[in-house]
């Protein structure tokens, strides 16, 4: 993997790279859709390739349950088994374990826990983490580490954080041992609001030298004051030439101050999840489809948009799917909001390399926040 | 309309017909995927099209009362509302209105019902499915009948048939004095499993003079035996020169014994509906892709179709879907069915061109009925 700052806007934090990775380049500032089950929920491999989708997420926890890794073995990897030729990024399961499992105990070896599926157990250690993504074969991976929850108190959150740290080491030295073709490994940056903790953990994991660094630890509930103040906190602490990734972020306003503060990468199942529940994204704010105002608007969900549904597709005929409980509703609502995300961090990309991502901002919130 | 048919198997009914409608050309025997609620169930009009459908169906009854006929006379009927430009039929409702709504009272002037939606009250006279066709804009309309159930008494059977004849003739009258453009309306042979009342049925209403005729009342229960004598009790008693719809069938060796003796159209949701419920269609019988064994199975769905699905996609993949809850899955499986249904009648079409539908038919069945 190999990464370059292709630009930097003259007035801000927000930087335009280029990241190249096994299965292709990737363009950042990016949104990577999430495919937690090797699949982003209603859209099939070609959609997303055909609206600009550079790198998917999937989740080792689930992969791991379900179908197993040994499958992942047999086939050669997650491309092979999606038939998705482009990057892929897994999270290491360390949040799903953490919140989705039945956990027995946690030490400093790891977590003991029980599948949310079927109740079985199982153990988890940082190497065992990272050999789990190794068979699934992403060619990001992530740490395995702890995500503390929110409010937190900040004795709590530092010993979660140096654990998570320790575990980094340990996940740090398993992938060097394995030495992985084409999979690079990620430090995940924790600390919670507390911003001494972030710079002692960005620190600690800059020194491990990861070929990349997350700020893992927001959006779990705290304000967005907070979360920017994370971010402020953590980012002038990890190196200039090394990509930056914000966990789990986010709605179109977060993704834009997280750039503007020199991050480049982001996930967020908000998009695809919205869409299922008829929010849809436009350039005037969110929109829902189940308005009864939609019923008779035959214009496009975004007049602005010139994604594959507002071409064809008018509010009236989306409305009419979502009440009548057809999943065409579902798919085209999500197709909509992830070419939504996608054209908005590759026009924030094109703002930065022209130097005016500052002004870009301010008019598309301008609009965004103006409200339908 | 027109219809033209192209070619006779020598050895059999079979015929290969073209037939003219205002939104273009379908090339007979067709299947025609249901649209119901103006969504073929997880399919895009895109991808509708990518698969070769030519016509597809919806339903009167339920569009309706939802969107409703105000919407569709305002933006111009079902083509535009779904953008589909492709030819479109739908069924009067008659079926539904006797079998999801409440009904009231059935005279011979028409059925009082309540809405299965929201226990609204309705009426349905044959001039009033007629208008709500011409609103709704679909290529072909259908006469409103009574679907008679199965079992049920020749003398039963005998009166609702003539009600259903004399309702036929209202229909007609209406249509004609409405003279709507671009819309042929099909009557519908009842009759249930009743030779005699068949033959007068089609008689009667081939002498009203449709431009084309179903036989309904099939698929309702009865035996495949008794569907097969139902055809051939219905078809001699047709035009030659009009087309001939089958509603309501079916699986793929019900198809092609229809086509044996004639038919040229036909619908059915068990593609559809099986494809949600995990069953494929494939050369060598239905798989279902819950079992067990093919979840370490990297073979395409059906080695031998050419469908999207089957060109990208392994049965293992389909299957880790499947049991993951992933819409992906219903969206896979339903373009797969869809396509292998279109393929069948496409390929029939040619055996009957060529003048070896018999032997065609023989090898199909051979490998389809070998079972997985």
């Amino acid at each position: 993997m190999t990464f370059e700052v292709e630009a930097r806007d003259p007035a801000c934090g927000a930087r335009a790279g280029l990241l190249r990775l096994a299965h292709g380049e990737v363009r950042t500032p990016i949104f990577m859709p999430v495919g937690t089950q090797a699949s982003v929920k209603t859209m099939d491999q070609g959609e997303l390739a055909s609206i600009g989708t550079q790198i998917l997420l999937a989740n080792a926890y689930h992969l791991y349950l379900r179908p197993g890794t040994e499958l992942f073995e047999t086939v050669g990897g997650i491309h092979q088994f999606m038939t998705w030729d482009r990057p892929v990024l897994t999270d290491s399961g360390g949040f799903q374990v953490f919140s989705l499992a039945q956990m027995n105990k946690v030490t400093r070896e790891g977590v003991e826990f029980r599948s949310h599926l079927d109740g079985s157990r199982h153990f988890f250690t940082p190497a065992r983490a990272i050999d789990v993504q190794i068979a699934i074969g992403a060619d990001i991976i992530m740490c395995f580490d702890e995500c503390t929850s929110y409010p937190v108190s900040e004795e709590q959150a530092a010993e979660s954080m140096r654990m998570t740290v320790d575990w980094a080491g340990q996940c740090r030295a398993h992938w060097a041992s394995r030495a992985p073709a084409g999979q690079a490994l990620f430090g995940i940056v924790q600390g919670s609001v507390y911003p001494e903790l972030r710079r002692e953990c960005a620190e600690a994991l800059v020194a491990l030298d990861f070929p990349g660094y997350a700020i893992g630890g927001v959006s779990v509930g705290e304000s967005k004051a907070e979360m920017v103040a994370a971010i402020e906190a953590t980012a002038p602490h990890l190196p200039e030439d090394k990509p930056r990734y914000l966990m789990g972020v986010g709605p179109p306003e977060d993704l834009l101050e997280a750039v503007e503060r020199g991050v480049d990468m982001f996930d967020c199942i908000m998009p695809t999840r919205d869409a299922r529940n008829g929010s849809l994204f436009t350039s005037q704010g969110k929109l829902n489809i189940k308005a009864g105002r939609y019923l008779r608007d035959f214009g496009p969900p975004d007049p602005n948009c010139g994604c594959p549904v507002c071409r064809r597709y008018s509010r009236a005929y989306l409305s009419h799917l979502y009440r009548s409980g057809e999943i065409l509703a579902l798919r085209l609502n999500t197709l909509h909001n992830l070419s939504f995300m996608l054209s908005l961090a590759a026009a924030a990309r094109d703002a930065v390399i022209q130097g005016r991502f500052i002004q870009f901002k301010r008019t598309f919130l301008q609009s965004y926040m103006s409200g339908q």
